[in-house]
């Protein structure tokens, strides 16, 4: 992977940071967020700003241009990436070590008096420019938007915004109608005294009308808003894709309804004229809901007095919380999604030895395997294919530059998944087709005992995920090892396979308490750079747990795998396992080997099945 | 305990209220605080302020008083205790239950229009008027400053405030003198870029200048402020205690020094009217440094920007890391008190079945065997002295109303602590005299792994103490059992008790990372309301640890109990307990034998060697 040459496009947005054209006045700095004006995670080609202008491509950063400087900041997953993709216009500045610089202190450090900083309001969340604005303004520089974003002004190849056809989900993938769910909301709406609930993340719009799309890869959203009154829904969303009558019947754009469910169809690009109406008619004691992460600009159209900001939207806490419907489907898809892994496994297993199989043949290979499996629609995320040391890049993915082959001395990590219409999957195992070290071993075994001990924890009802997060490190601890990076996440349901409120990391501390439906990854990891990477994650349900006392009738919760596919009992170095440790892996594998072979069984599979019983024998007791 | 009748206070404090001798304009609510001007947790008797206007004098609580209403916050450690004392003209708010509402919001439900809430603005910290006068704003009301306190214009029998004198500390007890803390600061403040530094909270006035006082009970503390700048020391402080020689030598008040280490005493009075002079003639770019915390009328002073907040300030910070000088005191105060402590047991176990011991008595008894002791200078909180039921009180302190004897039928808690002029120790041992049911063992067990478990915690350098506190509750989690409290705080020396800014509390995320010279408890428990609390503490130092791999060079930390009072062999179930946990008391056991042992027999304390020796017998081998 060489690096972006950027020396042209950085004079280039120079000269526009002080192009009248552009900008009221200069600005001595410009900064370039990952997101988009959903503050999305993964993004679409056309939003991929700061990728364009640094060459690192990663899924977290910021860029800030000065003048004198280019700066980078991302988190521990993507530091030799960053280091690799970009030239030497660019500081890396590594975010959660101790000496590096806030983006609003390093700024304060290099402006020189009274700069103006510019940014697109409707990258940026209202959140992040209020702390940074108050930053600024109190070393006497000044936050300001600047309308057109100026990447764009220079990005003259830049990609058209998509507008995929919808699909449209009906009951028994859903469990509840979108009707539902809008009655839903404006009862959250009414507690709260709320008259108006704008929807800008792009998997609420998708939730709550109960429609999928496929505008940005890996995740099955579309580009759209909405504003829900309690008498009236506005959805915003561009072209013809709403003409197709599928979706027309399934939104009852044409029946004659309660005028209170009847959805106006606007322009995409009409959201931030149509708030702006709205914040100017409203009364004394009107409130309008908006996230906290959404974006500066529609923030900005209601008039402060009228706001009601909360961190979570009562669709993301409503949408991580799945019914049975979504759980049943989550189910489903998981036990396909070990059978394409089951064939994978068995097919690398035989050809890994003979040296042909690439890291990009390999994530081919699954893919392939996954598409055969029913209501497959897409993989939920750039799979990681690593062997060596790419395994300890944490969020590698293998190009043709970096691309290795598989050996029977290398461990090969490989952390995949996808998009069926029931449901998304997100698992990483960790193998070795050869003989592994000692020391392999002994690292593979830490993060197994930690991966356990998320899994089988019990917590009361109301604990909040980040409180699990130690657990998953504790054996790694005792010798001196860890990873940088948190536990787990959220999961959606065929939906983005990153969601809120919900987690299991250290970094957090305003994550929504864990309760039954909800599902998280649990996905400790191990990394020695140069060498070796090592993760092991399951997507698992959270689930009533029996316990003694029950604490006192506050209820018990713990967690049950949905990822049904065998870990490497090769890796494991058995000595180093609790007799619980032991018998969660064997009780494990026993389960894998009930529900997934009956699956492979049935489509068929035989060799793949017999792939899955050798790997499911029981642990070898302990010495 | 009978309710404090407040019925005439209350209608004296609604006329002052509209009094326009005292208010510029009436004033339809008033907030009573708890702190006192430097935001203290303990208060001097004059302080006591919303304890006399409520009768409530638990260690945290709010009132707020209206011309309808009477409202009292606290929270769960103190609703039993609030509502035996408050008679029916207070209401009380129980904070962290989900339908309590806020101060804030309730003001806003019961106040009329345009109303003007008062508050003593030297009592209110900064960051909380920020938020109060915020939503107060938003919904059409005021917050107000009011310059005399309305609470001691109707207190006509207020004690005079405390002006004791001071104990100067050399560097045999401090490890650094007050002028080398005062260049560290002064480095601190020019990394920052801060002309001057305004110290408020009274441990850090005391820690900086090693001089300690008894203005506070149980909080080795005086009245005073200071005010640092680059070139210029200035100490707030009344009374003739400065004029006592010792002290004048050690601040070196009349010695020729250079200049910047020269102290000039002004009146405690008089920070006000000088820290606005300081306020008026700043320079652009002269910032001034003070807690967030700090109260509102401080931080009015000096003018918006140039001021320079934090949660934590670096004398905050540096009291956290104690030298070898204080790690040494602490490690001799320790010892001593568990002297004391086996002496008491030794006493209970013989007195306890004759009957004729009560909580007080117990707790007499304590304070009685810790006066014994070198350097003792008293208590450092008030002795929680509880049986049975008493014991699920988790803040008790018994009074003749509520005051139990001792049995042999009942578990004992004694939470308990002295101030040694070498160091400030808190211990909590939970203790049956006769044979403890099958029930109270299990739970006391799983309370023990808890504190084993943090204890021998191993972790990364740089973790915060907050990801500490699962690990405390996992045992307790798995059986349904948990404890509504955090797991530890941090312990001055020879200084307060509780102090920040690191601990280990889910509650808490804004902890300070951990590092080697911390000193934190570790105290999990159990309550069983009605029935029986149980609760092991130690005081434990931050130290580092030997691990396999070190954490790539990060360094590995751990702790070692300063603690050294036997943990009573006859609760545990030891078929609860691993390997690693047995082990764990055994040399804990150990040490406590070989360290507090030698100290008994050197103190010629043989009958309580003897207990000491018959608790500290190895456990039995698992069955």
């Amino acid at each position: 992977m060489s690096p972006k040459i950027t020396t042209e496009l950085l004079k280039h947005l120079r000269q526009v940071m002080k192009n009248p054209r552009y900008v009221q006045d200069p600005v001595q700095a410009y900064i370039v967020p990952s997101g988009d004006a959903h503050q999305s995670e993964y993004i679409a080609p056309c939003d991929c700003r700061r990728a364009f202008i640094s060459g690192f491509d990663g899924s977290a950063g910021t860029a800030i241009v000065t003048e004198q400087h280019a700066a980078m900041w991302t988190d521990g997953r993507y530091f030799l990436q960053a280091a690799h993709q970009m030239d030497s216009n660019w500081t890396l500045m590594k975010m959660g070590l101790k000496d590096t610089p806030t983006q609003e202190d390093w700024l304060v450090s290099v402006l020189p008096e009274g700069s103006k900083v510019g940014v697109d309001p409707f990258i940026i969340p209202a959140d992040q420019w209020k702390r940074m604005s108050k930053v600024l303004r109190s070393a006497g520089h000044d936050l300001v938007p600047v309308k057109e974003n100026l990447i764009d002004t220079i990005w003259t190849d830049c990609p058209q915004r998509p507008c995929k056809p919808l699909i449209t989900l009906d009951l028994s993938y859903t469990g509840v109608s979108w009707r539902d769910k809008i009655v839903a909301l404006r009862s959250k709406m009414a507690e709260r005294k709320v008259m108006w609930f704008v929807v800008t993340a792009l998997d609420e719009v998708a939730w709550l009308f109960n429609l999928r799309g496929s505008d940005v890869e890996y995740n099955p959203v579309f580009f759209a808003y909405a504003v829900i009154g309690m008498n009236t829904i506005r959805l915003f969303i561009d072209g013809d894709r709403i003409m197709d009558p599928a979706v027309r019947e399934h939104l009852q754009l044409d029946s004659t309804l309660e005028p209170e469910f009847k959805i106006q169809v606007m322009p995409y690009g009409s959201i931030l004229s149509e708030l702006q109406a709205v914040g100017a008619g409203l009364s004394p004691k009107e409130k309008v809901w908006l996230s906290d992460k959404a974006s500066y600009a529609l923030t900005e159209a209601i008039p402060k007095a009228y706001r009601y900001l909360t961190p979570y939207t009562p669709i993301c806490i409503a949408k991580a919380v799945k019914n049975a419907a979504e759980t049943e489907g989550m189910r489903r898809a998981h036990i396909k999604d070990a059978v394409a892994l089951c064939e994978l496994f068995n097919w690398l297993e035989k050809e890994v030895p003979k040296g042909t199989v690439t890291e990009i043949v390999a994530a081919d290979k699954a893919e392939e395997f996954r598409s055969q499996q029913k209501d497959f629609v897409e993989l939920s995320f750039a799979t990681i294919s690593s062997t060596g040391p790419n395994g300890a890049i944490i969020h590698y993915k293998p190009v043709p530059e970096t691309n290795r082959t598989l050996s029977v001395n290398e461990i090969y990590l490989l952390d995949s998944g996808a998009q069926y219409k029931d449901g998304t999957t997100d698992v990483t195992r960790t193998m070795h087709f050869g003989t592994p070290s000692a020391y392999e071993k002994e690292c593979f075994t830490y993060v197994l005992k930690g991966h356990i001990a998320v899994s089988a924890a019990i917590f009361p009802n109301g604990t909040k995920g980040h409180l699990l997060d130690s657990f998953a490190r504790s054996a790694l601890w005792d010798c001196g090892l860890d990873y940088l990076h948190g536990t787990g996440h959220g999961v959606g349901s065929f939906l983005n396979v990153h969601e809120g409120p919900c987690g299991i990391s250290y970094k957090t501390f305003a994550d929504e308490p864990l309760e039954a439906g909800m599902i998280v990854s649990d996905e400790p990891g191990y990394y020695e750079d140069g060498s070796f990477g090592i993760r092991i994650e399951n997507v698992v349900l959270v689930i009533p747990a029996e316990t003694k006392y029950n604490f006192k009738n506050r209820g018990s919760l713990t967690f049950e795998p949905l990822t049904l596919v065998p870990i490497q009992t090769k890796m494991i170095d058995v000595n180093l396992l609790t007799e619980k440790e032991r018998n969660w892996v064997n009780e494990y594998h026993q389960k894998c080997r009930a529900v997934v072979g009956a699956e492979l069984e049935r489509q068929g599979r035989h060799e793949a099945l017999r792939w899955l019983l050798r790997e499911t024998e029981p642990l070898a007791p302990v010495q």
